[in-house]
This record gives C-alpha cells, sequence and structure tokens, in this order.
C-alpha cells in the first residue's frame, strides 16, 4: 500500500528525499535539451492538427513512469491547455456485462453519423491488478475503431487510481487540442474510479441492465446517486417490457433522491445497443443538460471547480506519498497499526506517534 | 479556508513549526505536574464510576482548544480506552424540521425503560458558523435530560468539521468508559457530517417525512445510500396514511439500491415520537442489525476499519494543515488559484507549482 501511494505522488519534492540526485538529472535534460525541444515542438504541432497517430504518442508520454517522459508531457499539456475545453465530456459507467462497449459503438457511431469527432477513454482500477486493458480485446468496438472521426484509447496498464485518473484528465486535455468535441470516459462502476471520473466530465451516465437484483451486486453505493441519466440498456425483443418497468421504477426512486445543485432533474430512459432504439434520445438528454447547465452557470462554475479540485487532490496525494515513504514511518506503521486494532492505543495518539516521527525524520535530514 | 485547516491540524508539528516554543512548553508542564496527576487519576476514577459530572468535564477538556487542556484530554482517553468500544453506536440524522429531537426523546425514554443507560452527542457543523449549538435550546428533549439514565451534550461550539468530528469521536470513548450502552451521534443532513458520522458509528439511521418533495431539498446527495434504515416520523393522525405511502415508495426504492457488504437489507418504517408508534420497532430494526453482523463479523470488522481510517484521516488533517499554513504556499495560493482559473496553467503545474514552494520552505528553516 505504502509502495502504490509512493507511486501516485508528484515526483517534485525530489530535492527533498534524494538532494544527491539532482545534478544528475539536470545534466541528463542539458544533454537532451536540443532534441526534446525539437520533439515538444514537433507534438504540439502534430496535436492541433488533429494527427491521431502523434496524439497517440503523446498520450504515451503521458502515461509514462519515467522522469524524462514526464518533463516532456508536462511541457505538451501546458502547450495544448489553451486549445482544451471546447468538448463536452460523458462519463459512462456501469457493471461488467451491462453492455458498455457496445453501446458505446452504437452511441459512437451515431455521434460521428452527426459530424461530432469523439474519443474514448477508460478508466480501469481493475487494469491495475491484471496489468490488462479493459479495452485491449480488439474486437471490441470494432466498427468505431475504423471511423475516422472516433479515437479510441485502452486504458493505462498500471498505477494507482490516483495516477491513472490524473493521466485520463491530461489525455482528455490532449484530445480537445486534437478537435474531439465529444470525450467520452469510460469506468467499470465497482470502485472509487467514478468519483475520479465525476470529477472530470459534464455528465455522468450509469447504463444498468432491466431486473434490479442480482446485475447490481458490483455496483458501489453512492454512484447511482451521482448519475444525471440512468439508461436501460438491452431493451431489445423480449426484453423491451422489462425494460420498460425497470424504466418506471428507477424513475420513481430517482424522484426520491436529493436533487441536484445542477437543477436537473436525472432522467432515466432504455435503449438498444443492438436496434439503436434510443440511441439518439441518450444525445438529446445530454444535450438538454448541457443547454441547460450552461445557462444557468453551473456547467462554467463545475469546470472550475473540478479544476481546483485536482489541483488540491494532486498535492493531498504528494503530501500522502511523501509521507507514508518515509522510511521511519513505513517501518513504524505496522507496529503502531497492530496497537490500534487491539485497542492499546486511541487513533489520535497513533497518528500522533506517526507524525512525531516524520518530524523529526525531516528535521535530521537537515 | 487557510485558517480553519490549520486548527484541525493535529497539534504535534509545533517542534517543526515553531521550534522556539518548545521549552517554554515544557517548562509549563513541568510546574503544572502534580496538579495535572492528581486531576487525571480524579477523572478516571470519575469517569469509570458513571459520575456524570465529571464526565462533562472531561469532554469540556477533550472539547477546548487549549495547548494544556488538550494534554490532559489526550491522556484521559487513554486510559479510558481499555474499558471504551462495549455499546452500540446509532448515527440519527434528517434535515430540521424532521423531528430529531421528539424522536430522540421517545427513543430515549423507551430504550431507558429498558434499563439501557443512553448518551446523546450530535455533530453540527451549522454551529461552526453561528458560534451556537443544534441542542443548546433547553426546552429540547426535557423529559429525557431529567432522566437519570441519559446524558445529552450540545454540539462543540466552534471548530472544523474535522475538529468537531474527532472531538465526537473521543467524547464517544469518555461516554462508554462511563458506563454509558447505547450511544446516539446527531446531525442535521445538511452537509459532510454524515460521512464522519457514517465512520463513528454501528448504525446509521435516516429520518424522513412523508410526502417527498420540497424537505428533501436539504438532505444532501449520497446520505439516503449510506442509510441502515429510513425512519418516516410524524406518522399520526391524517399522516398516517401518506407515511404508508411514502414508506412503500422509500422500500422499493431502496431495493433498487446496491446492497450493503454488511448483509443487511435497509429498512424502512413509520414512526410518532408523540404517539409513540413504531419507537420499540426501531430499536428492534437495530438490535436485528447487531446481531447480524455480530454474527458474521462485519461489526468487528468495522470497528476495526473505523479506528484506522480515524486515524489515517487525522494524519491528512496534519500533513495538509502544515502546507496551508506554511507562509510561502499562504502567499502564493491566490495567485496559482487565479492562473488555473483562468486557464494559464494545468492542475498539475499548479499544484507542482505549491508543492516546490512549501518544500523549499522547509528546506530554507533548516
Amino acid at each position: 500500500m505504502i509502495q502504490e501511494k509512493n507511486n501516485s505522488a508528484l515526483k517534485v519534492n525530489k530535492g527533498i528525499q534524494q538532494p544527491s540526485s539532482v545534478n544528475d538529472d539536470v545534466a541528463k535534460n542539458f544533454i537532451n535539451k536540443k532534441k526534446e525541444i525539437l520533439y515538444l515542438n514537433d507534438y504540439i504541432k502534430g496535436i492541433l492538427s488533429g494527427d491521431i497517430t502523434i496524439l497517440s504518442r503523446a498520450i504515451t508520454l503521458v502515461e509514462s513512469n519515467l522522469p524524462k517522459h514526464y518533463s516532456l508531457a508536462q511541457k505538451i499539456i501546458e502547450r495544448c491547455i489553451p486549445y482544451s475545453g471546447n468538448s463536452i465530456r460523458i462519463g459512462i459507467t456501469g457493471v461488467p456485462g451491462v453492455g458498455k462497449s457496445t453501446f458505446i459503438e452504437a452511441f459512437g457511431k451515431y455521434l460521428t453519423s452527426q459530424r461530432k469527432k469523439i474519443a474514448v477513454l477508460a478508466i480501469d482500477p481493475s487494469s491495475i491488478i491484471s496489468k490488462g486493458s479493459i479495452l485491449g480485446d480488439k474486437t471490441r468496438m470494432e466498427e468505431l475503431s475504423n471511423d475516422p472521426n472516433a479515437f479510441i484509447r485502452p486504458s493505462p496498464s498500471a498505477g494507482s487510481l490516483g495516477g491513472v485518473a490524473r493521466k485520463t484528465r491530461e489525455s482528455i486535455i490532449l484530445c480537445e487540442a486534437a478537435g474531439f468535441d465529444t470525450i467520452i470516459v469510460e469506468t467499470v462502476g465497482v470502485g472509487q474510479s467514478e468519483m475520479a471520473v465525476n470529477f472530470m466530465v459534464d455528465f455522468f451516465l450509469l447504463l444498468m441492465l432491466a431486473g434490479a437484483g442480482d446485475e447490481l451486486q458490483g455496483i458501489k453505493k453512492g454512484i447511482m446517486e451521482m448519475a444525471d441519466a440512468i439508461i436501460i440498456n438491452k431493451a431489445d425483443k423480449e426484453n423491451i417490457q422489462k425494460a420498460d418497468v425497470a424504466k418506471s421504477q428507477y424513475q420513481n426512486a430517482l424522484h426520491l433522491f436529493p436533487p441536484s445543485a445542477s437543477g436537473w432533474i436525472p432522467l432515466v430512459e432504455t435503449c438498444s445497443s443492438k436496434t439503436k432504439m434510443g440511441i439518439e434520445q441518450v444525445w438529446k438528454i445530454i444535450s438538454n443538460y448541457i443547454e441547460l447547465t450552461k445557462s444557468n452557470g453551473y456547467f462554467e462554475l463545475t469546470r472550475k471547480e473540478q479544476a481546483k479540485h485536482r489541483m488540491i487532490e494532486m498535492i493531498n496525494e504528494n503530501l500522502r506519498g511523501t509521507f507514508y515513504q518515509n522510511e521511519k514511518v513505513a517501518k513504524l506503521f505496522p507496529v503502531i497499526e497492530n496497537d490500534l486494532l487491539a485497542q492499546k492505543i486511541s487513533s489520535y495518539a497513533a497518528a500522533e506517534k506517526l507524525l512525531d516521527v516524520y518530524y523529526k525524520s525531516l528535521e535530521e535530514k537537515k
């Protein structure tokens, strides 16, 4: 766990942790400087002209954990920032089996038919464990991936959730700078990733199946209340009636929910990715939402809050990372944890002891 | 905001922040030492014998922001820890007007009639602003406050939410050591305090009124999904039918919710604090929940997770507090924030700049 937190921290505190390595880094950077500047301009030119190959390579840089890639990636992002922001960002979640990829394929094809340029990104915490990717299966979204107006990007293959979410956030910026006007961020609905996605999208869509019950087992608490719309998928053939029943059940349930600060009342619709029934309606709902929130200022406000939230989250991740990766803290932690769980000391005293060791070790490093 | 975060941080990092004050503190402690040890034993003896006056004074110490009180309070808590934990901790929330105090009065009277000893504590973030207390009104819970087996404690009158929640957590320990076997923690359902309470209780109860609509405006998203039971209050006279309708609506809605890790299915009941209808049933529900979760291990597991969560939360609060109260960070923060909101820099670059300044200023202090 400590290692993971370490990974998710920003890397700017190197100067304190390993003061001796600073000069080496500077030296390396100096040697590479000419080449790097060339690359940087190539990247910017390529991204701004909508070159998918260069966009892909830039995202790979963003996802890389190597310090030299990191530095270049940050420069690319900073240069792309002024060209970003002009898209509609849609989060889509649902448990495995709900038909997310077929839905995104149908929905994406509809959008490109409407002259939209769409980018599909994925956040998948399970890929941290499996080192795989939910979009790794090449047969997924076959039609959409051959569409010149669609860009599909598998999730980063490893890293902490915080890291993955940060990288997705940065990939959104690059995609927007490359001219994509609709960004879809896909998650699996079983972890904390939805909270992270909720903080990077304008609209949050929850895919469900008809017949509430077992298939809900995987959905985490709190996700239903986050949804701006619930779409009952697979409403075709013998499922149509069941889907309609589910629709009215969810619609009734949502009325009991506390209203959103946006002034928007979450909607429930049925759709079929197979017959395309309801797909156009999903886009209509999203458009209405965007229209409402742009006119009442909620859209702009949320975007600003999200940017600030991301900054604060990154700061907090770094502060935690530096603490937990501290050698003395890491050594003492299991001892203190044992005492705490055995009810020998209070949570407060446990925290105090660890913080004492931490701040003292910082002093000793002087 | 920075000031508030400062307040909520632990105070152990003083050595780094103001190294010169350490010796003064030690000197003062030395002078008071004899007196303090006497006080400490008085407190412990009083609390363990169930002396309400001494318990009250100990909680006042816990709530105090003075360093000398803080040190004594921590010693009292550490000594009480081995005698704590043997209660059922119940969180009760609901928006203002739902009838929380009349419900707690009726429910509390029922519990004391069953030979229970109950303590009622309150967390109220609004009191941070008003410097008042939701239990300040002396006419509230009149009957219960005269009951020798009930102890009612108003919320701390000021402090950040993190601080208030910590103090409530510590007050629970003292109440348990004083022999109270049922602890009720009351919140107002409109802020983050419910999340904090959810991490310190065994059972979370949401009070509602019949007729979903306007009265729900105040309830925060996510709270409904946290509830182990929803109780529709004021089900008397002409309200009975309306309450029954609401009950079945909520029951249907809860079935659509993701199930809890405890294996418990949240229940909906109606009650009247006036006629006492349903009050006994509320206790029955809670007892069933406790029986289930004690037999499947969830009760014990949650208690341990809560203790660890509190420790980690305190560490994080301290790390954030030390960062935001740093002079250079506080000075640069509004500048960086402006650039971020004007989309001049990325969230990542903003975080990096602030962290750079922070770690450098720590280095300079050497």
